[in-house]
């Protein structure tokens, strides 16, 4: 706490001068491409809504995905911390296209009804235990990518929530060595058709969780560092302009540490699996009358400290 | 049907005449590990039950993982044919270890009560949409790899199941293209934790089946084009050697085609996943009394063409 509080009074002197930009020292991994690069590669964004630094570039032995990259812990971070250290290029914004920060996790882990307030909303009591569901892979879309909405729903719904991700492989972890496995937060919106998660499917929220593009995930991978208590941040999510969700992560009935715990008791945790911890109240199907997504919409879910991922519903 | 005809006519005929062992030619790819090879290799199972072929060792500029294999479609298909038709040395089967045939695919799709047989047994009518439910990838063992019972469910129950597993990538597939979208197919058990299943986690299926270990998989991905009809083939399972449940694939109610066209209109499917098409009756938990596994005991999963799976309980 005491490092963290010197880290705040340094950023709000530095604020208060008005000096020249400059970058964060944050570790924000980003999986990017550009046109000048063949595939995606790894790297730094410099700062919330800053440039991006080429991983790659800076020490072309390092793995080229995100999962790899936490696959090999320490020694590749510590290659991180030396080109964060380093006077690198950096790419302006407007020249990469960012990939969501972990694609093709083993797993994508959700939790339902993880923010009391989201329980009041649809009237059912906070869950004595989490509720567990999951998402394919292959939802997962990039940070700024379009939201495809699927003919077969007229219900599709927002959700913003905080995505953890898995550094270190782990089974039957205990709540107080949680923290060792995340690598860190990423800013997630759980995109759900409702008619197929509420109604259809023998009531099975799979499908109706798990379309294409149902899961936006980024703009960055911030380390668990450089986070100052990811159990405090203010989560928000705006339709359109308007916010429609605004809450605090600190209302999370499970935080982290209970939910790798609780899920570890069933599965192997691997690096790159991805945890979506709830969502707070404010969704579109509990509001009278209901709204849904429509084309042309415009999705930002924003997380102070990680950023904010814009999507266009299409 | 003619050529499939014809290929039983002529197995028929070798049987009769007792001639010595014929290796198969029908394509049986396994992914195996042996004491003098680093890391798992891509095989050629000769025949239910026969050594195996090192399709590694044959061409080096293979790939080493069955979801890579499978990525390069005909390119590599067409070396594993060349392979088959070489005399090739075979290592025998007790100097290796089979690994489940696919290994850490995108997705495993699961299917709930699609045998007409295995509803009634449960009292619950024969769905008209197929209900669909997943495992994380993380639960795949291989075809003779322990099931680990964990302490956190009394009620582990057997599901025999026929996978499918997809060879080309794929969204919203016509059901009258989807075999042109599978590779091919293997054997499964689907086992399952009907505490969790069925009354913990909101009802939410997950959990109680993708403990780790609840997904042994193989022994071999045996090619479309070398199974007679994937929708007539005996299927059984024995635990301790007694029978407890036989039927046939052509009972299923939603088949191949059906499946992939169901799921494909939500998500895109890619080389290397695998359906889980649900199980027939005589699982543990719809006896009277309910009977669920325990420690010790063996259980085979048996398909006709495909081959057998046997995995201990430990």
């Amino acid at each position: 706490m005491l490092v963290s509080g010197r880290r705040r009074l340094l950023t709000a002197l530095l604020q208060a001068q008005k000096w020249p930009f400059q970058p964060s020292r944050d570790m924000r991994l980003v999986q990017f491409q550009a046109p000048d690069l063949v595939g995606p590669h790894l790297g730094l964004e410099t700062g919330n809504g800053g440039g991006v630094i080429n991983l790659n570039a800076f020490d072309p032995t390092l793995p080229k995905t995100m999962t790899q990259f936490l696959e090999q812990g320490e020694a590749t971070l510590s290659v991180a911390r030396r080109a964060l250290a380093a006077q690198l290029p950096v790419l302006p914004r407007s020249e990469v296209t960012f990939l969501a920060p972990v694609t093709r996790p083993d797993k994508v882990v959700c939790v339902g009804m993880n923010y009391a307030d989201h329980c009041k909303e649809q009237n059912v009591p906070v869950p004595k235990e989490p509720i567990i569901f999951s998402k394919f892979a292959s939802s997962i879309v990039g940070p700024y990518d379009e939201v495809v909405l699927p003919p077969e729903s007229q219900e599709v719904d927002w959700e913003a929530e905080l995505a953890v991700v898995i550094g270190k492989k782990g089974k039957h972890i205990k709540a107080t060595d949680a923290m060792a496995h995340v690598a860190g937060f990423t800013v997630a919106h759980d995109v759900s058709a409702r008619d197929w998660q509420m109604r259809r499917n023998g009531k099975q929220w799979l499908l109706g969780k798990t379309f294409d593009t149902f899961c936006p995930l980024g703009p960055a991978l911030v380390t668990k560092d450089s986070v100052a208590d990811p159990h405090n941040l203010k989560i928000c999510c705006r339709v359109n302009g308007e916010v429609v969700q605004s809450s605090n992560t600190n209302q999370m009935v499970f935080k982290t540490e209970d939910l790798i715990a609780w899920v570890s008791q069933f599965v192997t945790f691997y690096p790159g699996d991805v945890i979506l911890t709830g969502t707070p109240p404010g969704v579109g199907v509990f509001r009278k009358p209901p709204v849904f997504l429509k084309k042309g919409d415009e999705v930002q879910c924003e997380i102070e400290e990680l950023g904010v991922i814009i999507n266009k519903v299409v």
